[in-house]
């Protein structure tokens, strides 16, 4: 495991733009301005939705197509590098018509139909890299560093 | 779209009353606080709520009632100013008594049972009216200001 | 109700190992770093799960067994003195292959396949132990002090 305190840097809220890629455009905002390290909170509604779920026996992500309008109840996710460049992990919950819920992990193809965000950036010390994503074979997943026994 | 950056102002942390609306409460300490930007998060429960959707083709919410005691599963919101006082936009996830979850955009008639909330209030510059809300006509929502071209 | 202004502490980010109970290790964390009042966020995955919901009238919670892997769409939770020891009260919302959500009241029994988490640390002034759990007897829950009338 990893538990690391980590120091406060920036924190960018704002909103985006109707028919944007939800994923893609928090993206571009953590690369135009360079957040290594972070969080990030949303609020809002699509237009529609794609998502993956993680089948962990045969580590590969199924992705599911979710049509129509649904409110953003919450994303949640976090900024680290992947291959030198920002990487956002975000899991987002999404509200029907009638209330129902589904979600999943955020895949390109989501569309804005209007989203607030905060960003919060954080700063590891200069020579860490354990937040910097590498393939766990245990998991098949891109994580962060696994900080030794504990 | 807008990404701005902000500055950190005070973290209140409490409880609501039994009984209190879920909504007025936090827009009632927002006002007392003379918080005009922000977030909040909390977890709880309720005995009932009202829940909004947004029908984004005809521009108009539509309001669910949701009766009988949910946990609050996570509450995600912001704050900022609409006509000139601390506004709260928030969504909320609930679960009944089979795990089954429900959610929406947070509305009055939402009664608290319990919820454990934290508000991080942000600052802008004192120039910047960019969070102020107003009538976004390509939504129909009352959005934040789209900082231009980007 | 309560409404208190708190000070920050420190950021404490990292990830869970598989394997690991979500709801232990996260308290384990807090005692071996001795956070003693703040917020927990976290996005992830699980092999199985263990929910509560209270059930109000009879002041008595009844816990779910939630089956498979299933996505962590969201935790969000807080940690408080519960008789002297960091205690965390966190609220989870999952995901199955079919993106359909359930939720609950985090507790003991839920396995991490994957999970990455921030901490914030909060502080309050060293007299003051409003943030302390005690029984309630109006809901039958561990509750934050009420702070007197307001």
């Amino acid at each position: 495991m990893l538990a690391q305190t980590v120091n406060r840097g920036r924190i960018i809220m704002g909103r985006l733009d109707r028919g944007a890629d939800l994923l893609a455009s928090l993206e571009q905002i953590c690369f135009d301005e360079n957040i290594r390290l972070g969080e990030i909170r949303a609020i809002g509604a699509v237009s529609r939705a794609r998502v993956g779920y993680y089948r962990q026996a045969e580590q590969a992500y199924s992705y599911i197509e979710i049509p129509g309008a649904h409110e953003i109840i919450g994303l949640l996710g976090n900024i680290s590098l992947r291959d030198g460049r920002p990487f956002v992990h975000a899991h987002i919950s999404l509200m029907d018509e009638e209330g129902k819920m589904v979600g999943g992990h955020l895949a390109q193809g989501t569309i804005v139909f209007a989203c607030e965000f905060t960003i919060t950036e954080l700063i590891s010390a200069p020579s860490d890299d354990s937040f910097a994503r590498r393939h766990d074979r245990n998991t098949g997943l891109y994580l962060w560093s696994d900080g030794g026994k504990r």
